[in-house]
This record gives C-alpha cells, structure tokens and sequence, in this order.
C-alpha cells in the first residue's frame, strides 16, 4: 500500500498558469472563439497536465490488462473463459481490434497479464504482472484477497513506469478479460448507489435470461460481500478484478507522472472509479474517450464527473475505444499548435 | 441544369451483395458481432458504396467552399465580410484549422472560390469557380438567379470531376462564408417547415440583440422570396450561397462516382438538403460527421434522416467537422481489412 500512498501523495493540481496560457492562444487563433468545441478544451486540459502551454504530443500508449473472473462459473457471459488467453495471443499477433486502432492512430499497445486464468507463454511483448490464475468466484466471496488487490493496482503503476524510458505523452487505457463487465457493474452499483440492473448491461451480447441471471449474480455478489465504498481497496478486492485493479493503478501512475490519461469503457471507467474514489485529485488527469453501449456506462461517468467525447455503441473494450479518444486528443494540441493567430495570418477579427 | 440531370441519373443504388459480404466479415472478426457499433456499420455502407467487400482508403480529399453573402448588410454576422478572402488566403497558407486537421488525417484540402466578393489572387491551389462577386442581399430579393443557382452547383461537380485524376476514394465537404449560417437557416426553414428562430443559431457567435435581428431578416427573407421547397434550385436561388450550392454540387458529384460523402457541420448540411431534395438517392452515399453546436443542426440532420457520428459542440465550419469523421471511416475500413478472423486468431466463438 505504500506505493499507492506514495503515489497518491505525489499528484499534483492541474498548471494554472499553462492553461490560461493556452486558453489566451486559442482565442487568437484564425476561427470564432470557442468554435472548435472540446477539440479546444482539451488542449487546454493537457496543457494544465503537461506544465506546458504548447505541449505536444509525440509518445501514445495504450495499456491493455488481462484478467479472468471466476464468476463466470455463474454463467453470466456469452463466451467461455478460454477465450481471454486466445484474445491475448490475439493481441502479440496483432489481429485484434485495438491493434488496428493502435496502428491507425501511430500508438504502441503494452500487453500485460495480470491474472489471466492459465500459464501464458512468454512472448516479448507480454508483461508478465500475474496476481493469480483468475479472481475467486464473488458470488460466493471475495474475489480476491486485500493484499492481491493492492498487488494489481500497484503492476499497473509498475507497468507505466516501465514504459517511461520508451516515452510516453498520452495514454490510453483497455481491459480483456472474459466475465469483466461482471465485476465492473458490481463496482459501479458499490459506489453510485445505483440499482443493480441500472448498470448492469450485456457484455459481450447475453440473452435476456442470461442478462436477468447476471443482474442476480452481481446482487447476490454484493449481499455476501458488503463491499465498503468508502474503502476502494475493499471494493477491488470483493467485487472486482485484478485487471481492473491493474487500470486503477495505470490511471494513478498516469496523473503522477502527468500524462493525459485516457478512459476506454465500461471495465476501464470501473477502475476509473476506484482510482478517483482513491485520489479524486485524479480527475483532471481524465478524460473518457467515449460512452459505451453497456448500460450503466452514463451513470458511472456521471458519478466521477466525465463527459465522454464519442458516442458510436462501441461496447470491445481492450482500449479501442481510448484509441479513437487519443486521436481527438492529438488532433486539438496540432490546432493549438499549428493553426496560425489573426496577427500571423492577418486575418480582421470579431467586429 | 442538363449535367445536374445527368448527374442525378447516374446515381445507383449501394451494392447489397458488397455489403453482405462485409457484414459476414465483420461477424467473423475477432470480437462479439456488433461490438465495434457504429464503426462496423460505416464500414458496411462503404463497402456497399465503393461495390467491393473489403474497400480501402488511400486518397482523402476535403473540398473547402468560400463564397460571400449580401444579406451581411443586414448585420446578421459577428465578422466583416473582409474575412472570406482572408481565411481563403489562410487556407491556402496552411494556417487554418481545417489545414491542421487534414494534415492530421493525411488528407488533401481542394480550396476553391465560388463567390467571394472580391477578386482573389491567383494561386496554384485556389480553384477559381466564381459565378458572381457575392450574392445578393436575400431579405431585399432573391440571393441569386436561378442560372446562377445552377451554375454553382455544376461548379461543384466540375470541383469533383477535375480532382478525379488525382485520385478520392473519401471526400468531405467544407465551407468558408461570412454570414453563410444565414442562408443555412433559411434552408433549414424552407425544406423542414421548422419556425425561423428554431434553425438559427448564433453563428460565429452574435450576442442576443445580434440573434433576435438575424431570424427577423431571415423570416422576412422568406416572406420576400417565397421559396419552393419542392423546387430545391428555387430554393437555392433565393435564399441560398453559391458555395451552399457548390457544396451540392460536390455531393451530387460524390454520389455519382461512388465516393463516401462525410458532410460537415450546419452550412454543408444545408446544401446536403438541397442535394437529398434533388435526388433522395444521394441519402445512402453520405454520412453526418458530427452534430454542430449551431441550433438547428439536429432538426436538419434529423429531416435528412442522418445520425452524427460526433458531438464536440464545434461550430468552425470549413470541413473540420468531415475531417474527423473521415478518420473514423477510415479507422472503420482498417477494422474490417485487418483485424483477424476467429479462424485465423484460433480463438473461440460464442458458447
């Protein structure tokens, strides 16, 4: 916990400074002011992370974290465990979704296990963060032990320490692990208070029996465990998973070392949660790159204070949703930077 | 008016056989059907406008439309009509935010005047499609004849058809007018029926005074003129711009040649109604890039029958709007020629 601690201690407020500096270029720049929306916000927000009133963007990584659930055994999702491995291997290979995304935006992806529930062959690019083989079943206790989840949540940190010598401006966030929308949903009812089936959606596509059985499952799964939503540590461990507890501390790393850090979904807006929950000083290191199709997705943002930029129904995870989010961060620090003031252009402005 | 005729009768329907192919693709990826949302239904569409199952991007070409509008007379624009030129020449400077943006996406810019009110240098990138030095003021009369209405959108087509050789496989549409959400709006109002001061805005950004004159000119301007909305070119003629109509013009054109249409924000919305009410079979080759923060936008895109893909409250015009929505049809592509099948990966389907 000392880690954490530490690292929580360490985060820093947002640079006033940069961003009224920021906030002074965008107004000068040859369009109406504001006419650029959140592509101008944003910049402003990452000069506030950077320090910096011109920050640019050079290094992009996505951090897709892998776990498995042994809530699956409740049959609450469309596709065996199995297939978190297989997706993994997926992943190295570089034919799944957020490799095409990641190629498309020019980011590299850090591929970790953090309790995936089988011995993975080693494979350069694979980090090796194993807590366990898979989370317990938290329909019949705690997912994990109190000492596990700390241990995720610090690989996570390790894992963006680890990648800061290859350089890193922005990051993304991204999950793989078959049954995670499970726990996610638990975590989100932990802490907004909502309604187990306000946030519970249908993961990778259950039937409405399915659905109505995973809503019992995570119900059952908070009755037994009493998770404390005043103690996030205790919510990870009981209704979560170490993949989630990995992103929580790839988030936190982020804010310390002042990277943008941006939120995939639904299983990446839970950790989102129990890292704000942690250190609310977090949010302004945030944003979500977009709002899911998984139900609960809205009311989880709203609770931590997110706007998501993109709304397409996307509902894959592994980060492909935070690709799409780097893009747009990218895209207003080039307007920030490039575009040319009425002065340089002469250009007559507003009458 | 015989090449608009043309034009609207070459145009085909999408290849239904292209997009089943896509579709039986997309299910075949490595993740549950669907779960990519909207980037897998844009991809379907371009696979069905391009008739190939597995199309590719290579050429992105945005066409940027400036023209100027006599109803500024009126006061109904935050900005001296002395800006059209200017930005026309920050354009060709590579200093305004569409330069950034396409940049950002690899894309080229096709810069061309169709009615700005002044003569403009020559420069080799500046396409010189002038059909008058400005309209007319509409809330005097109509905006234009209706030959010139017509002129200006085969001068929107010529646009397309001279950039064929260099090659567009995905184009989006721009625009740049002083005082040309003006005209939109009484677009908006002649084809949807909406009340006035429902489809105006603020535009570059007048106050409340500045607002409550702008729909009353607007509202006289129809009264005036009269437009027929089952006439779209009377429309044009006399509540239009020219670069609304050359916009039209390079929507028509798109449609012809089988090019992925990525509308802009409100001004380039207004000429896609008036290229839908000329030929409704225009509708499949277009999508709507983004909902602009210019009130009205839903109600036009709605009438067309167009979902945005973003809403980031942008309001720039000049096809910053397309150029991100161009990248996500890119990115849609890249999904469906790359990622792996569950064959190919090994990983499990659904249980």
């Amino acid at each position: 916990m000392e880690k954490i601690n530490q690292t929580i201690a360490g985060i820093k407020p947002l640079d006033k400074k940069a961003m009224a500096e920021a906030q002074m270029r965008q107004d000068n720049l040859t369009k109406p002011q504001g006419s650029l929306g959140q592509l101008e916000s944003l910049s402003i927000q990452i000069a506030g992370i950077k320090g910096n009133p011109r920050p640019q963007i050079g290094h992009k990584v996505i951090f897709t974290l892998a776990g498995d659930h042994g809530v699956t055994k409740e049959g609450v999702s469309a596709y065996p465990s199995e297939v978190t491995p297989q997706m993994v291997y997926n992943f190295l290979r570089r034919g799944a979704g957020i490799n095409v995304l990641a190629s498309h935006i020019g980011a590299r992806v850090v591929v970790a296990d953090l309790g995936v529930a089988s011995l993975l062959e080693r494979h350069p690019d694979l980090k090796d963060k194993k807590v366990a083989m898979g989370t317990k079943n938290m329909a019949l206790g705690p997912a994990m032990s109190r000492e596990q989840a700390i241990r995720s949540i610090e690989a996570g940190m390790d894992l963006v320490e680890e990648e800061l010598p290859n350089g890193i401006d922005i990051l993304g966030t991204g999950d793989m692990g078959i049954g995670n929308t499970t726990p996610s949903s638990a975590i989100a009812a932990a802490f907004t208070g909502a309604d187990v089936a306000m946030v519970t959606g249908r993961g990778t596509g259950i039937d409405d029996e399915g659905w109505r059985r995973k809503v019992k499952v995570i119900e059952k799964s908070l009755e037994i465990n009493r998770p404390n939503a005043k103690d996030p540590i205790d919510v990870l461990s009981k209704v979560g998973g170490f993949e989630i507890g990995g992103i929580a501390g790839v988030i936190l790393a982020g804010a310390l070392y002042r990277i943008l850090v941006v939120i995939d979904g639904f299983v990446s807006g839970a950790a989102a949660l129990i890292a704000t929950s942690l250190a609310p000083q977090v949010k302004p290191y945030l944003i979500a790159s977009h709002q899911s199709a998984e139900k609960g997705h809205p009311i989880l943002l709203g609770h931590i204070g997110l706007k998501p930029l993109l709304n397409l129904s996307m509902r894959l995870g592994e980060g492909t949703g935070a690709a799409l989010g780097i893009f747009l961060a990218e895209a207003s620090l080039k307007i920030l930077n490039e575009m040319s003031t009425f002065a340089e252009a002469g250009v007559s402005e507003k009458g």
